[in-house]
């Protein structure tokens, strides 16, 4: 039976610029046996040449279309939803705003003529942005947002994300914005499982460190769900969350062994 | 027995640069019956002297001391709350900025020497600003705003208000601002009734156009209220909202007549 693998990057298939021990291992192991592979970030501030360009560069094998970031799902739904005439205002950056250019939408900063506002992490946000946005709604326009995290780890600590940005206009609108599609959406797993994985969710595997978006999105999608322990999530974390991994494992490079002898029903065979 | 009133300005005493008619007549038979008047408003990129100008011009006799506005809340606040030699970040614009600088407190933006990040209306907010609170608050310091306010009307609709930068900061670290001054906190109405009128709140009276900051903030502290119907509010959006407030009158010129023959419990002696 053939499985599909989602992968977290960051904390789960790397820290920083440094594979995580057994990654390479796994996914190789992964791939000899014929599994589907895709690695899914919710970062809207780097473009999907970037991380398949990262991935190889730590010497694991991948294809541009095993790549999804947030910024892709929103290109797609909008591909789906509206017509090549119509407009979105962008609040993002470069990679966001190219992945839409590269369908044909234009990007306007005129609310009359928005019919979607797409909101991602944008390290240049501004009032003027907030405002412009804020006219569209006013006009009509639905606001999407790329990825509902709050803060990104860097180098220093962390930074607000996207969370940020959805705050501001939700502070100024008083209605939460209509949909997210990076994780935990169920929408972007069943885009992966159904349109690039083509494999039912029980097939599949979300395996990453952040409970509130990989983990949930797992559950809430039908897929089995791993929890590695090498970035932000700690057993005493998982202990007070409503949402349960099915595997934790302490790095993705003890993923084989936890998951390999399960049934499509979760059933660990190992244990009959 | 002496009163209190408390009037919001915008839409309750005039709209943009135009008395409301009667305002004038009603104010001026308050003053001379012996009655106390506050001014009180949210906005924040305004000071309390340009608010004393204006009503002058307008022809109300007004002193500095019976206007009140968020960003006066504000300084109260931290003059009671913080040492002198304590620093705080404002997020906010000028008029905000000197009122806490009259009272000798320092501003900065660094973060490790930040005791209070305040946020009032700021329509040159940014990502950088953004992060420096955030990272002030990772760091411990106390997040209060202004105003709770969505938008602000403007002769071509509506703007962002403070309630878009309370927005984004709430979604960067997750959490409710702890502590909004302005309209509808009752802290700012125990401020005006004890501490500026010196008069128990039933003797009182919050008038204002706004059900979701002058009413409520008016029934919650135990003053009667007088919705106007000159702002914003009509009366199907009294009709859905749970704060009923006691009196609604067509415009402040009916103020004297609904409220003049009360007993300081509300009732109302000409029904007798």
């Amino acid at each position: 039976m053939q499985r599909g693998f989602i992968f977290d990057l960051d904390g789960t298939i790397y820290i920083d610029n440094q594979l995580i021990p057994g990654a390479l291992d796994t996914v190789q192991k992964l791939i000899q046996r014929g599994d589907k592979i895709i690695y899914f970030t919710n970062k809207s501030i780097e473009s999907i040449a970037t991380y398949v360009q990262k991935l190889r560069a730590l010497g694991i094998e991948v294809q541009d279309n095993q790549v999804v970031n947030s910024n892709y799902l929103v290109a797609r739904y909008l591909e789906k939803n509206i017509a090549q005439q119509a407009n979105v205002m962008v609040i993002g950056e470069n990679p966001l705003i190219e992945e839409i250019e590269k369908i044909g939408i234009g990007c306007t900063w005129n609310p009359v003529e928005t019919s979607y506002v797409i909101i991602g992490w944008d390290r240049e946000f501004t009032y003027e942005k907030l405002n412009l946005a804020f006219q569209a709604w006013k006009k009509g326009a639905t606001i999407i947002a790329t990825n509902p995290d709050r803060t990104c780890p860097v180098a220093s600590g962390e930074i607000p994300d996207c969370g940020a940005m959805i705050g501001a206009l939700e502070g100024a609108t008083g209605e939460k914005v209509e949909l997210i599609l990076g994780k935990p959406s169920v929408q972007a797993a069943k885009f992966i499982t159904q349109e690039l994985m083509r494999l039912p969710p029980e097939q599949c595997f979300m395996i990453g460190d952040r409970i509130e978006t990989d983990i949930k999105m797992g559950i809430e999608s039908g897929m089995h769900t791993v929890l590695v322990l090498t970035g932000i999530t700690t057993k005493e974390i998982v202990n007070q969350s409503q949402y349960q991994p099915e595997f934790i494992v302490d790095s993705i490079r003890d993923l084989i062994d936890a998951t390999t002898n399960l049934n499509s029903k979760g059933k660990d065979l190992r244990k009959k």
